[in-house]
Parts: C-alpha cells; structure tokens; sequence
C-alpha cells in the first residue's frame, strides 16, 4: 500500500459532498481493491466548508487546482457548462485525467473536450453523466464492446419518472405530482431541464454516441417532454395494457439513426414498465447478446458519487500503465466515428397512440380507419367509451409501427373531418421488441 | 488499423462456434472499437470442421496452442475441469492471457489459477462464466469498485428459472416442466447440477469473492435444489403475493458471511420475481449506490460469446500498455483478501415458508404460534385452508427473520406434535429490501 493517488474535487455541493463521504466511509474498501491511498488534497469551493477534513486545501481559484503538480485527477462536479469548461479544459492542458459528472456539458462540448484530451494523453472519464449509479457508460464502452448494438432505450430522468409513476399508480394529474417532486428536492425550482425532457436529450446523445460510433450530436435530438401528458391518457393506456413512461430511443436504421425522446405506451408486463419512482434502467438490444437491462439509482449524492469513484479506480489503470492504453472517450477510435446521419422526425418510425374527441355521430368511426388505411397505417387496437354528458366520445386508436411523415398526413385528414372537433392527441407506442 | 491480435479458440462447441460467428458478423464493429483486427489463428478440436474459415489452424492438440508463439490470448470454451484445468495452466505458464466461460474450474480451482496467472504476469478473464451475457463480474470488479457491497442475490441459473416459470405462470408440476426442458435443450440429459443448484453455487462462489474480497469457497456454499419443490407451495405463495424463484445469495454479516443457494419466497412485485423463463438477473445492495439491478441472457451461444469477446477486447489494452495494470482477479488485490469466515447454516438468518399438514383439531394452531413465540420466531401471516378430504389441513406460515438453528429447534418441537402428521415443508423467505 506505498502509493497514494491525490484528487481534487470541484464544487462542494451534494455531489462533491458525497465523493468526500464515499472515500470516508469506504477508505478500506478502496484501499483493498486499488492498492493504492485516494486522498483528496483540494477542494474547490466558493464557501470555505468548516465540516470537512481540515487536510484538504480549500480554495475558491479552481484554475490553481487545476494545473496544481501534485494532483493526479481532477474531479469536476460544479455543473453547468461555464466555469465548468474553463476548468476541465484548463485541467486537461496540465496533463490532468479528468472525472465529471456533467451531461449539459459533455452534451454540448463533448466532442471538442474529447480531442483535446486525446491531443494532451489524458482521459476524461463521464459514468456519472448518464443514469447516475448506473455503470452504462462502461457497459456500453467496454462490456458490449463485441457486440453490434441494434438499439437502447431507456428511463434515464428520474424526476420525470417520479411524476409518470404518480399519475399512473395514483391517478394524480401533472401539476400537482410536480408540485410535490419539488417539495422532496426531485426537481428543481425552474424544472425545464427534466420536465421538458432536455436532461434525458443530454444523455440519449452521449448513450447513442457510444453505442454506435458516432460523435455527440445533442442538438439532433428530437424531444418532447411530459408536460402534455392528460390524465385521462395515462389510464385509457392502463386499460389497453400499457403504461406511459418518458423514455428516451437510441435505434440504428438501415438509412440513419433515430434519437428520440418522448412519452411513450409501453406493455404493462415490460420491465421497463416497472422501473418506478426517481430509478432509472436502460434496456439494450445487441447482437449476439440479445436484450438486457441495467436497473438502479439514477441521481442523488450516493449513486452519483459512485459513478465518480468508479471512474477514479479505473483511472489508477490508466496512470500507473507505463504505456496507457485505454478504451477510447466514445468507445470507438476517433478515426473510425461514423458520419451517419440523424434522421429527422418526420424519418421516425414508431406506433401511436391516438385520441381522438368526436361528435357521436355514425360514420365517424369508419372514416378515421379509412384514412388510417390510406395512408398505409394498421390498427392494433381501438377503445371507444361512452358519450361524456357533452355528447362527445373519445376514441382510442393504437396502431402498429408508422413513419410519422405518413401519421402527420392522416392526422391532418383526421382532424379535418367535421364529428372531429378537437385536435388528435398522439403519444408514440414500442412494443421493445 | 496496423496491429492484429491472434485468438486461440480451444472447443468448437456451441459457445466456440459462437465466439468465431461474433466475429464474423462483427468485424466491422471489433476493428472500430479497438483498432486492431481480430484473427482467430488456432482453433482446438477433437474434430476437423470443415464449415469454418480455412485460414484456421485446426488441431487437437490443445497443448500445442496453448504455448503457440502467435497467439495472443486463449480462449478456452471446452469445459469440464480436466482438460481445461491442464491447458489453462499450461497456457498462463506460457505466459498467455486466457478468457475462460468455465464457471466449474474457477469455482474449484480459481484461487490455484488465479495466483499462478499473477506469478506469470497475466490476465485470467472470466466474465462469462457467470450470468453469461450480463456484464456481472465487470460491474462488481470495475464498476462497482468504489462501493461497499453489503450483500447480492441473483437468478444465475436459467434451466432452474425457466421450470420454476412454468410452474408458477401455468401451475405445471416440477417433473413435467423437467422433461420439457430437456426436449428444449434447456437442461442436460443429466440435469443434476442445475437442478440440484450446483451451477449456481460455482457461479455465486465466484461473485461472493469479488464483491467482498474473500478467497473463492465453492465448498462452503450452502446448496439447496429445486427438485423438492411441489407446485402446492408455489400456488400457496402466490396467494399471498410471493413468487418461488431459485437464487443465490452472499450476504456481508457481521461475524461472517452467508453463501447459499436455494429456493425462495420473494414478493411479487419484485423486479427479480418478473425476470422469467431462462432469463438471468442479479441484484446487489451496496454502499453508497443502493439498489442496482443487471438483467440478461445467462446462457446461449451469442450471450456467452458476447460476454467472452468482451474480455478479449479488454486485454487488448492490457497487451498494449508497456506495463500492464489491471484490475485483481477476484477484485481486490491478493494480499488483502480477507479470511472472514463463511458462515455455517444453522448461523443464517432468512425468513421462512412453513406448511404444515395436520389433523383438522382444535389447539393445534395454538400449539403451533406458541412453539415459534418460545424460539423468538415472529409470524408474519398464517393462511389456513379447508380440510382436504382425508381430513388433513394444509396451515401456511410466513415469519420474519430468524436464525436457522433456531428455526431447526421450533421445527423439531412443531413436528412432535401429535396432531402434526407430516414434516414441516420449509421454504426461505427474503423481503429483498
């Protein structure tokens, strides 16, 4: 046990704080499995922390701590994607691995932070940016690394899925549930990020970049949050079977590849269905391996800071290797990131759920299949339930998988119809088969 | 692309035909990722196959490609513990890296082969010798390294899963389902070491190991089968909102550790209650993560094959550093493995399915609570049905956590009981939380 390896953590907030206490309370664990001392030697922080070991050297100039000689790895877990640039841009210019947490960050300058680090010989490892303690960074980098992976899905925000979970167990509408994520801390006080599905965006492009070689491309991401998501279509899709989760799809087609992410009718039995509460899960379909799927805690102090940690023992590898040799920053050798494109929305293929809001006229119902049928789109399902007191009816219509150019085209037939008298609500639909 | 690396395949049987079709249907993906070329050069058989490349040096003398000069790394998929425990050695002796699927010989030779393997400066890969595709030894080894695991449990056996499956989704006997798999070619002619839970004590051996640091100890593994399991006890936990599966636990206590393999009570709800069928799946508790769950194929051609190619990718970097540095056989590096005890049954603490048969008398019942409430035993629920139409009456029992020895006292006492007029049928019972 001769060597010790110095960390410096940036930002002291939950996450850094929990790094802070993972060493603390496993300083044998850590020791047993590297062979090596972790000492955390700097902190950065704006507040100077009267709570935490008085070794550690405080200091609210991370620049200093980032080119500082005795540190070994940087971790960064400020967030955002400012100073956070700054600072691991800086830190990787010193020849420093860098760990970091940061999805807004990677999601964005991902690539350019990448190249620089491959230019400097350093690493900059990121489990802790996607599905939190989860390990599918290394799952997808290193433990699928023979496989050709046909397409991943996943929950990968857990406050949205906290808020899906409510309304579909409690039948609990969305502002109220988000009223109460707040009130626990599972969202913050402006709730964009997660509700609008801009975090899982973050995330998908970074999962979809490993799994298919191709460079980070956040800005290609079709996304569509929950803040639409009615009640009533949540237990119209109970009925049917399914159940409503926010998901986010990573699919290799024959002409390009589909990122997306959206509310989504999945069957009740599916595993995924029953990742309930702030848990995240990715499901992967490989081959050879087939499909599988990585369950667990996608946020909060612990699983976050294991993640990191994670990250800091393979970066022992990496530094004590005369010659490192690592797994490449997005799985694939920088020459060999595939052009590939990203389809666009109107390119997607997926099933749908429709409602549609009717006058109880006869003859409504024929004219909506005959437009469907038109168009080249096959019913799996339809759901008619009794007039409201306003003489209106909804009809559920599930269909099998469409490319949406071909659904726009029948809703706007659809909605054109004169017993129509409210736009369709449309939610897409996967078997995950 | 310059470098290649030279694979020995020793065993062209489902899972050696698996690893040269990965690669074939793969290349493309194989080069991408690690920026060599992937050649199978030896291919180890007792006969000549004459579907596969050419170019393959096909040879029965296995101790011949193992010490090959142009052979990177071998694979041995033959199995059994004779041969492969010969040409393993002789291999490392030879300083080649090996990737072996062969849970068996690991389980009773690991701790010999692992020790000569860091004699001889090279890596022994394991991954798909449990849960086979799903990425389980990774997770504990590298992923989860910054945690402390408290305890896992896991379906690490899918011929026992899938007849424990059909006799809970289809109330179908146990030596029905048996014939169907072997039909199936789930289970073997001779199907002893899945059912009697052999397979998984190798398999849970070797997670035990390195999720604690402690020497592989096949031999203490308390093990316990399927086979007496009767559909009667699977239909009365359902009625009481538990799911019968075969699992595997290792458990962290304070004064040691549990390792057994048996059936048990689990509640419905559990995501590992739903993993079904020849589906594998394990869950570890640890700290600071929590909760965290890994779901796949545990057998299979492609699954085995994808679990196996996922360890020659990794010792790609190992070859290519200058110094190599890589993560403990078992986790945690050789001198500080621990030699805390593995506890003995009567020192295991689980909760317990009771049936009773007994004599349709009064008192009975009271005799009964009043023996479990002496032994410091508390009930959980009682279910008692109508008299059967000999006259007997099957009584249920569910209690909560108790140490075994004094669970085998109450059952010696409750079995004295002249109203008692079978064994008590006990099943284990765990809440997973």
């Amino acid at each position: 046990m001769n060597n010790t390896i110095n960390l410096a953590v940036l930002g002291l907030g939950t996450v850094g704080t929990g790094v802070l206490n993972l060493i603390k309370d496993n300083v044998n664990e850590l020791a047993r499995r590297s062979g090596h001392q972790l000492v955390i030697t700097h902190a950065g922080t704006r507040r100077h922390r009267h709570d935490i070991d008085p070794s550690i050297n405080q200091t609210a100039d991370l620049m200093s701590i980032a080119e500082a000689k005795d540190v070994d790895i940087v971790i960064e877990v400020i967030g955002g994607t400012d100073i956070a640039y700054e600072v691991i841009t800086h830190a990787i210019r010193h020849k420093k691995h860098v760990v970091t947490a940061n999805k807004a960050l990677l999601a964005k300058h991902g690539n350019e932070i990448f190249r620089l680090a491959e230019e400097h010989g350093v690493q900059v490892r990121y489990e802790a940016a996607v599905a939190g303690g989860i390990p599918i960074i290394k799952i997808v980098r290193e433990a699928l690394a023979a496989n050709k992976i046909d397409w991943l899905t996943g929950i990968i925000n857990g406050t949205g899925n906290f808020i899906m979970t409510e309304m579909q167990q409690k039948n609990r509408k969305f502002d109220e549930v988000l009223v109460e994520a707040q009130a626990l801390g599972y969202a913050e006080a402006d709730p964009t990020f997660d509700v609008e599905g801009i975090d899982a965006a973050h995330k998908l492009s970074l999962l979809a970049s490993i799994a298919f070689g191709i460079p980070v491309q956040f800005d290609k991401v079709y996304c569509e949050g929950i803040t639409k998501i009615g009640l009533q279509d949540v237990i119209y899709a109970k009925e049917l079977g399914y159940t409503i989760k926010h998901l986010g799809f990573a699919i290799r087609r024959d002409h390009g590849i589909e990122l997306r992410v959206h509310p989504t009718l999945i069957p009740s039995q599916a595993l995924l269905a029953n990742v309930n509460g702030v848990k995240n899960a990715v499901m992967i379909d490989a081959h050879p391996l087939g499909q599988s799927l990585y369950y667990g805690d996608g946020a909060g102090a612990g699983a976050t800071a294991s993640a990191v940690m994670a990250d800091v023992m393979d970066l022992i590898y990496v530094i004590n290797a005369a010659t490192p040799s690592d797994v490449p920053h997005l799985a694939f050798i920088p020459e060999e990131l595939s052009d590939i494109g990203i389809l666009p929305a109107d390119e997607m293929t997926s099933g749908y759920y429709l409602r549609l809001t009717v006058k109880d006229e006869v003859g409504v119902l024929a004219d909506t299949t005959r437009i469907l049928s038109d168009n080249g789109i096959n019913i799996d399902a339809i759901l008619q339930r009794d007039a409201h007191k306003s003489g209106l009816v909804p009809v559920i219509i599930l269909t099998l998988p469409v490319l949406e150019k071909q659904m726009n085209a029948a809703i706007r037939q659809i909605e054109a119809l004169g017993a129509v008298v409210e736009p369709v609500v449309r939610i897409r639909l996967e078997s995950l088969e």
